[in-house]
């Protein structure tokens, strides 16, 4: 399994007049932190990109479970739980408040595709030999 | 069961540079899908909120079938096929382009709240009553 | 001088924690506002965009004189004071309520540029010949 | 004269089809800029709203001179030349790259206003604190 953190402020645009943040704004919360994932595992969305895979987005599930307000420095937590064998890769997702409360909870499929062709490719050599050390110990 | 259409033609800012509208702007097309479906009951979410009832997003799941471009004139069609008893409301949405093609589906889940004292409450009578029609015949 | 008007209805998401329109929407508005005065000339903006020519906003000016609100039907004025002769067109655009007030008003500057080459164009033909009627008679 | 920079890096979200950040989305930045200066002097603008006093932007003037991609880590200037003797404030905002590149310059007025009565009043005395001794010498 591999996990990795980062920490988004909320900004004022992203506040509706409920005084919390707008539930849509949660799928660019969850971007980050699937991006900023793949940082650091040495390697970049941005790279993948160049190297003619990009990675839609085929289905999103989302729990609202208590409100972030504006001005909260979140914890955006994305999970890969499988390494994935085929064009298909799942994250799970949650965002914490700064008392530790879950706020948010996940879950992100994404597609490998051939950016020229559009049809359905792997996952990058490169971020896979960055992800398999993570997923090597028995039962992980 | 109640079911409303209402079109939305896709924005420049709503693309992304996959030259598709980024995944996270369906939430706002969903959000507009059900204020015009309350809207062509007589009834509006604004006069919701100032009679002191609003509905948060709790849960949503989205399924992207096929991508909307730049220009593309959406139709969203909203579908409430059970009345609420209680605090919870369930809509099934959709998103078709101009060919007919269904693009996205999406489930979401909302709670009627108190927007003074945050707790769960039930929907408007006003609201109940010009929804009550679609649901009294046997099989709907 | 060419003038056209359509009409925006302000989203939940559009809105901040102050209750009003966030103010980096208007470009947003702005840009409906400009797509739609086009479309009614009979051309389109995403057909100048597959002829090659795009054209980004090299400059805003906004002034927010008064607030727009959740739900409010907005009305946007676009008006293009000079037919330009080279690379560059200012609009002069205005958001007002549904009392008619006038709620923001900016200038926004374009340029013509070719999509693959990125260098200065002018405006495509098609468009010069749907706006050359409005600007014809003397002190037009 | 005071001046604080902050970091920001550009969202998949905020691209369009263009292949460059989208032009209204530089007032978010200036927005997270501001609010990051504020909370350079150890004070912040939540404790200002806190306190009963907001500030909304009643003019914004904005060149682009050069676009921002995707993935980009932007640095955002913003600089105040005068300390405000009324309910007015004027800050200078200027979007960089990292090749040091000056991309966006912008001009933002805001006013100080009592979020009670939404009429004028002045900089929260905290604030102004804070930002006097930058400006106490002769010249600045």
């Amino acid at each position: 399994m591999f996990i990795a953190e980062t920490n988004i402020r909320v900004r004022y645009a992203e506040t509706d007049q409920m005084d919390v943040v707008y539930y849509g704004n949660y799928a660019q919360y969850f971007e980050v932190g699937r991006v900023e994932a793949i940082r650091q595992l040495g390697y970049s969305y941005k790279d993948m990109e160049n190297s003619g895979v990009m990675m839609p987005v085929v289905e999103m599930q989302c729990k609202y479970l208590r409100p972030a307000h504006y001005d909260d420095l979140l914890t955006i937590k994305t999970m890969l739980r499988e390494l994935p064998e085929g064009h298909r890769i799942e994250f799970n997702q949650e965002v914490y408040n700064e008392q530790g409360k879950l706020l948010t909870a996940g879950k992100i499929v994404l597609y490998f595709l051939d950016m020229n062709t559009r049809t359905r490719t792997h996952m990058p050599a490169p971020l896979r030999a960055a992800l398999a050390p993570f997923f090597t110990q028995a039962g992980s």
